[in-house]
């Protein structure tokens, strides 16, 4: 049983690290070791017979639902601050504790009660875990993947002037829903003309609600979908009517820089070092100025996971990582591109999960 | 300019708490004091001549499209880490300094880089301004609240024997987006037959990915829209076909509680207070054991907000403040019922933002 076999890793990380007690709020955390997504606290410690899942009234259901079964349910009652209860139950375990997430009132609230002192962030050794994807969680990303295909190939074909990026959001979601995803990955971006220079796209202010698209228009798409709790990414640039020169001049070296990166995402390089190279090929058509953020970033049970791609990230590839390859330029009032894909890392090199054609940008009208 | 109201006010809470620096990286704060969501890092201290936003180059475009011009805008450039440079700023600055959202390792770093020892945990001082909402807030908020009312119309329209959830879902998101939502306000919760018991809908597992709805179904439909940032949240439970006795009891108690609530929702009133009424209500009618959560949220830039509206709230309603009501009871395997609005908080008592009817849970098939 997956839960079963992450947990014993996790405890014999815990004795690498001299961890006796972990406290897991974070939500993802939860889902990859108890299989719900909280609110939950689950306490996994060497002082304990087999690890506690605190639970207020709200999960309790869904706790005994879908938790796995190797776990102790408690429920922490209505009548208790949820946090009290927890840290009552910490300060009665012997020995140090590491904690994923925690706010610094309740981190000084659990430091006053706890018998032997500090408590120490423990994420990087769960992503020690989580960043190396097994088999199932491989296949539910791989149907992730699919499902956003299809919700870019919907996307696609509702290109045309008139439409507004409402109206191309609301087809996305139709067609990720349709295909049996469990929702949107993030909220999707339809940013088109000036807009796609925004990378996040843009900001719902009085009077800029939404935008109907026109012929000459450049239109970036960045969608996604969940599929058991894993996440996929996607982006394409499109340019509505034949592409000018220009555009498709920038676009070539984008995707130049892509596949170029992609070349390199294999095990045991540097997560920095694909991002460098994808800076490089920019600068040769110098573009680099407009790469204003990250090569990538990994993906799993929440849209931005360890490892980073960028050129401060100090870790390093192992096959069945999944990330994501996303060079992009943004010209300011003018239009950006971002070409993206959800890619595995295996021992033969960078394999697109995301598949939808880079080709050609233009879109017939 | 609100940006500029909000910072002066923000400011003067910074002088009655002593606190001479404030460092704001949390979303939802970034867009309320300087118009942007980040990533960012805005810096509010009595030792600069105007506050300062640290940007990622990621970030700059939409800081210089969007964030209040009161600001001076800095670039942390690609080549260090974020939250280094925002370190190294906060190192050069005099007395105590307090922060909204930090984790333990980032809280660490800071603290040795202080000249002054202790960091702060600051986000109570600002939940003193975002708990009360100004004009402006309120207006995007009732629209937000007309978007969802629309959304919840959409959705049961479709209820019919043979669609299935997913099938709700898209025509929900379709609804948003049509009329001018900026995006959902949270994952649609679309849960029928048994899995209305899970308050917060099912969690997705291989083989039980959608369901189709069927006669004699009961079905939870909790929705709400985004409009420039600000949230709604509605709440309706239907019956495919005529409802049972047995669940139309049980509907007009929990219709019955929420309006005893809603009457005691109202400035000066302990926020506990109008869930005890709600609590009492279903106790008379033996249902208490099964409404299992709080009786609402603050709600705004964030779809759970303070204040909370639970047993074990510490905080005092107030005009202005815009609150969820939303008692709900959940009996595992057969059925959950929960019926919420968005309500504000006037001098005249609560008045409802959302308004889908109430009365009659049937849908007639």
């Amino acid at each position: 049983m997956r839960y079963g076999d992450r947990l014993g890793k996790l405890m014999t990380l815990m004795r690498v690290h001299g961890i006796e007690n972990f406290l897991v709020t974070n939500k993802p955390n939860l889902l990859y070791f108890a299989g719900i997504d909280g609110p939950a606290a689950l306490l996994v410690s060497f002082n304990l017979e087999r690890p506690v899942l605190l639970v207020p009234p709200l999960s309790l259901h869904a706790a005994e639902e879908y938790a796995y079964s190797g776990l102790e349910i408690r429920n922490t009652g209505m009548n208790a601050r949820f946090e009290v209860v927890v840290a009552e139950t910490l300060s009665s375990l012997e020995g140090s504790v590491a904690v994923d997430e925690v706010d610094i009132d309740t981190y000084k609230l659990y430091s006053t009660l706890l018998r032997d002192g500090e408590i120490r962030q423990g994420s990087s050794v769960i992503w020690e875990l989580r960043e190396v994807k097994d088999e199932e969680e491989l296949q539910a990303i791989k149907r992730a993947c699919e499902v956003a295909d299809r919700a870019m190939r919907a996307a696609y074909e509702t290109l045309y002037p008139g439409i507004t990026e409402n109206e191309v959001k609301a087809e996305i979601l139709a067609e990720i829903y349709r295909s049996g995803g469990e929702r949107p990955a993030f909220d999707v971006i339809v940013a088109s003309g000036p807009r796609s220079a925004l990378p996040h796209g843009p900001l719902q202010r009085p009077g800029s609600v939404d935008r109907a698209l026109s012929r000459g228009d450049v239109v970036l798409i960045d969608l996604g979908a969940v599929i058991e709790g894993y996440h996929s990414d996607v982006t394409r640039t499109f340019f509505i009517g034949k592409a000018s020169d220009e555009f498709l001049m920038a676009y070539r070296q984008v995707l130049a820089a892509k596949e170029a990166a992609e070349a390199y995402i294999k095990p045991d390089t540097h997560c920095s070092y694909p991002d460098s190279i994808a800076r490089r090929k920019l600068e040769e058509a110098r573009l680099d100025q407009y790469f204003m953020h990250g090569l990538g970033h990994g993906i799993g049970l929440e849209i931005h996971e360890q490892p980073r791609m960028s050129p401060t990230s100090s870790e390093v590839l192992a096959a069945n990582m999944v990330v994501t390859c996303e060079p992009g330029i943004y010209i300011k009032g003018k239009w950006g591109i971002r070409l993206e894909d959800t890619v595995l890392v295996t021992d033969k090199g960078a394999e697109r999960l995301t598949t939808f054609s880079l080709q050609d940008p233009s879109i017939d009208v």
